[in-house]
């Protein structure tokens, strides 16, 4: 009935030319008595959107780059304009790009979009650990050259 | 870039014979330090399968029904029984059946399976209630006629 | 700055006589358009209260139990029935009571009011497991004392 | 059994000299399977210090000034710097300064430390509006006045 998690199915695009696009359903548990959704929710669906952006270009999700492969990516910035509120009415297309990539650290720039109008963009800056001790680590080879493909794109 | 909300586009089935499925990309943003899905996010997949369930027979989100159409579903019951842990290794459908409608309650039953597994099942009682005063009342006809449809159904 | 979380500190009573009673401060946060608590909010007000009787009758929250003595408390049931709307205009003071406690299962009933008016109230099923492989098991001696203590209290 | 909200109870202090501190539990409920809180859940901390502050300084909570005043504050930046983790072995003692207020815009800064240690700490700036149509307005006398009060204390 239900089929193990498949990164080639992801949701949207990433290809060489074209940005990621990770879509999200605004929902009524999101928002709040302002009819909108939730200012303390966006940073979760841009989280959501980077998260997305892993399993698609990388093969992993959190929690198998967690579990499988005892590598962390806690998050050490984040900075975040509003622009427009966000709202059930139009599905949210969050746009990931890989900003730049460290010796141990990586940045994605995430832009929301609902029905054409930029509602949000931020960027996020991640370190790699190893995830027992926490200590800073460069990226395993295999990961690196998947990330090292995607430098600057979506 | 972002297309309004088509609820002919909803994500699975829910035709007269087939059961209605939603599904649910469970996330490391779910998951506890147990490693599964925290508890308290397992009513929250189950009301967003439900809320998609309208969607898609009804035409209308709950940010629609209330907003637009100035009527309320507030949940009076919900009983969960959890029978094996979700975590994001697998797709999480959620199979939503209108269980019962009353003349001014509705109940859905939702069961939530990962790779062929129960995982959860549930049942959720609304009433309907006029959105500003919170009184009871009966679904209009044109919603009635649509729930209708479906009763005993995905 | 800041003190190490101190269980008899906790914020409420729970002597022998006295019902444990765990106050919540429901905020913006919580409140969706129809502007009350969220519904699926409402679980997560009563395991919080769960959790924080743990806290104050046994010595340990959920992290310690887990981390410290490896030893997970997965729930298997819950049931609720709501009431009436929680919402920010009051505390939501949340009666815990040690309805059952078997050879490797616990039972919690859950009420939470606000300004005397009862908002929900709920029935939450855990059973003890060994942390990692979660297989069913008794609590220890030392915890299963503690929670002999409380037995059919607050 | 309840009391209504009292803004003169929060939670700690916030007089001239002192800065305002707001304690927050950190639960099971916010940590991921890397056994400390998720990040997406940091700036939902942050904004429920900010949240309190406004109770204790203003005597208005979010609600309370969107539904009684009709005024709300929108977030239009946000930014976080993460020092330390957070878990749930210590109190998250988030002191809130009031850094700017402008004609239709207010900045709050926030550090949230666990045990003496800065675990992050952020910038978080919200313009006035009408609750209504979202449009920009100066706050009303009587709240301009309490802030005054407060710019560039805790």
């Amino acid at each position: 009935m239900s089929k193990p998690i498949d990164p080639d199915a992801a949701p949207a695009g990433g290809g060489e030319a074209q940005p990621f696009i990770h879509p999200i359903r605004v929902r009524w548990a999101d928002c709040d008595p302002a009819l909108i959704a939730y200012t303390g929710q966006i940073p979760r669906f841009a989280l959501e959107a980077i998260e997305a952006w892993w399993e698609h270009h990388v093969g992993l999700d959190w929690y198998a780059l967690n579990l499988d492969r005892k590598i962390g990516t806690p998050f050490v910035h984040m900075t975040l304009d509003f622009r427009s509120p966000v709202t059930p009415r139009h599905m949210l297309e969050c746009e990931v790009i890989l900003a730049r990539l460290g010796n141990s650290s990586i940045a994605h720039r995430v832009r929301g979009h609902q029905d054409g109008v930029l509602c949000f963009e931020g960027e996020f800056v991640s370190v790699f650990v190893d995830a027992g001790p926490r200590t800073p680590r460069r990226p395993p080879a295999d990961i690196l050259q998947r990330l090292l493909t995607h430098r600057g794109e979506g």
